[in-house]
């Protein structure tokens, strides 16, 4: 079933439930969509997403971060998936779905929300809930509010041709968001039983994951500090929650490549810092740059670094740049995780995809607007692009430098690289690609 | 009045109170210093206590900061002092007044709070409100909670030797918040406004100003992004808010000096980042080093910066050192405000002292552990010590860096510097000085 007409798209947007359960009748699951599916969600997820036995013994990649961590003795009870209590919205409580065209970045939620609280004096983690999606009631001293003890993580289920919900690398976000919860003070948790809980949550409100290849269901897995007390110090309350938001694509498509903004007077993350962290504090800072950008004209911020301007991310993507080499050959580069830069899911996938194809060589290592600038002139920079999971893969067509207007022809090639990575990776999400890091949880 | 005399200038000093009371009787100034409500607070605060032209005619003093910030012409509509609403909380919601001596940092807070909400779509500021102390009802998806839009300030009321409160420098804290709030992305307001605003809720709680020098009333203004959408961009709803705590010192007194911990693999701030603004992002990624440093048996951190491991500031303050020059003379350091460093209002006002002791010769100028060590290993190195609100000023005692345990004999001296100049800011603060510092306002 391909969707290539908008209106056939909205059609099967707004008709998504009765579709759904004529799909799965005519398959002959027996998914039931709004109870119990623990089971099912255990069985999904026994699919090992993260060893990739096929790619890694074609050309090993190095694990971007530490896919389990000790949790610190001091952490306490974890939570367990089994002990989920489950509030459902009152039918008044539900929220219109918004329009596919409408979808804003992050701008609509679904009608619940999982909750799970820290208290080390209660003996560490708490019951997971799932209640309807409500505001939160925190003490004004709340150490989120001051010292930004807050992560996050950015993940999509996504309704593949065939109806099912699939994840993408889950445990790869639940590696990153523990690793990251270490470096900020706060409690580590079993990953494995978030992505349960957050699967039971999609199940619940999975009229929401739309039903058409130019959108998603975005998961927002947030945890913040909540101890009430000003010391800077390590937040003995937290809360680990999720809320759901149906999005399209985060770049208005038609618009061509991103202009970006390249100002070596800015940095987005430096040596001994938390560059290789998903906190908040990565990205606050980094909204005054990115309205600099709107003014000039630009869509997002390239960030650079150190004297040589090194390249290093692009707005809130990782980078990658094509080009040929002076032998003739092609090389992908992307800057090496060297603690600048943040370890991406998608950079990752890409990583191994094209280490699978083996059609050019792949390096991580850094480089500079001086190469960037002088492979341009010369010819041999093929193309350029972001990538990340919010959106995927976003081609480059300009960068502001200096008083340089460089371009990069990253759409004007037959068959783009970026294009085939797009196809490759909205394949597997979409379910048009049976593979190891889609595993379906409905 | 020019002073160039070192002695004259001392008088002065020691014969302010005198002095200024005859100042303002010439000037037929009517500052009643002791009674209710919004015009005395007015009054007080008309004093310009930014300039001190006496002080910058002997020895200039670059301002760490505009005074005033225009404000973008898209803020809209600033909130008034005089738009005030009060909300009072019943006899049972108030809150039992915690004993001095188990006052921990931040940990009780007074029985109400100050409100000022922002909605650009409302046409700007709205009006303030004190209410009883409640937690805040916010959105999941608040832009505080995933990209740390939010910033503080940190400030005191001190009850004075003669029962009347006063703040320390409240425009300086203003001016700080607001040039934090445009590299925000957050509304900028009229600082004086607040001021009014935030002591018409310290008169309200005027019983919680501890009746000790050995406490005060911790004021904590506090801004933070509330849109509820996932965009990294700037927050078109924002909420200011007050709240306050009755704090004794800040370290556990009787320990002596601090000892520190300085290990060059971590940078708390780095050129082109947010270092010099007083935003949640800096306080975040430093708990886990503290975690570190509490575990060497260190009190604080040390923050190095650079091949060159220069010294910028220790825990949450900024640092100084006194020490003997070559030629025998003894010099006062404290870093530059080059980026790295937040601009200190007790820094500030440190360094317009000692110039206008001229006891000594003052500079801002970096130095690193290389020149601590030599110093400290040729007798040369006289104190070192951090200065900030919260803790005021604290002896360092010891550095542990790379392996070396540097001694530091801050507290081996006589009349040491740094106690003198605690004595002089606490003299100004609880009123035994009578300085432009410190308005009076209850």
């Amino acid at each position: 079933m391909v969707l290539r007409s908008k209106s056939f798209a909205r059609y099967i947007f707004q008709n998504q439930h009765k579709l759904i359960q004529q799909l799965l009748q005519t398959q002959q699951l027996q998914i039931r969509l709004c109870s119990g599916g623990s089971q099912q969600i255990q069985q999904a997820l026994r699919v090992e997403e993260d060893d990739m036995p096929k790619i890694s013994q074609a050309a090993p990649v190095a694990a971007p971060f530490p896919m389990t961590l000790e949790h610190a003795p001091d952490v306490g009870e974890q939570f367990r998936y089994a002990d989920l209590s489950v509030r459902l919205a009152a039918p008044h409580e539900l929220s219109p779905k918004p329009d596919t065209d409408d979808m804003a970045f992050g701008k609509y939620f679904t009608d619940h929300m999982l909750k799970i609280a820290y208290h080390k004096r209660l003996g560490g983690w708490q019951k997971p809930e799932i209640t309807p999606m409500e505001t939160l009631n925190l003490h004004p001293a709340a150490k989120v509010f001051h010292y930004a003890v807050e992560l996050f993580e950015g993940m999509k289920a996504y309704r593949g041709v065939d109806g099912r919900i699939r994840l993408f690398r889950p445990n790869m976000n639940m590696a990153r968001m523990n690793i990251t919860a270490y470096r900020s003070g706060l409690p580590t948790f079993e990953g494995g039983e978030l992505i349960k809980a957050m699967s039971r949550l999609i199940q619940i409100d999975s009229e929401w994951v739309p039903h058409t290849e130019s959108a998603s269901l975005y998961i927002r897995p947030t945890l913040i500090g909540i101890e009430p007390t000003l010391g800077v110090a390590s937040s003995d309350s937290a809360l680990l929650y999720t809320i759901l938001s149906p999005v399209g694509a985060y770049f208005k498509p038609g618009s061509g490549g991103l202009k970006l903004y390249a100002n070596p007077n800015y940095t987005r993350a430096w040596h001994g810092g938390v560059g290789d962290r998903k906190v908040g504090s990565n990205y606050g800072p980094t909204i005054h740059v990115q309205k600099e950008a709107l003014k000039e004209g630009c869509h997002q911020v390239l960030w650079l670094y150190g004297d040589q301007h090194e390249l290093t991310e692009v707005g809130v993507m990782n980078i990658f740049m094509l080009y040929v080499k002076e032998n003739g050959e092609r090389e992908l580069l992307t800057p090496p995780l060297d603690g600048l830069i943040l370890p991406g899911i998608t950079r990752d996938s890409i990583l191994r995809l094209c280490r699978q194809w083996g059609e050019f060589s792949v390096k991580e290592q850094k480089f500079t607007m001086t190469m960037v600038q002088q492979l341009a002139k010369e010819g041999r920079l093929l193309e350029m692009f972001g990538a990340g999971t919010a959106a995927v893969i976003s081609p480059i067509e300009h960068i502001a430098y200096m008083g340089d207007e460089i371009h990069i022809p990253t759409e004007s090639h037959q068959a783009p690289i970026y294009r085939r990575l797009y196809d490759t990776l909205t394949g597997i999400q979409y379910g048009k690609i049976e593979h190891e890091w889609a595993p379906v949880i409905a």
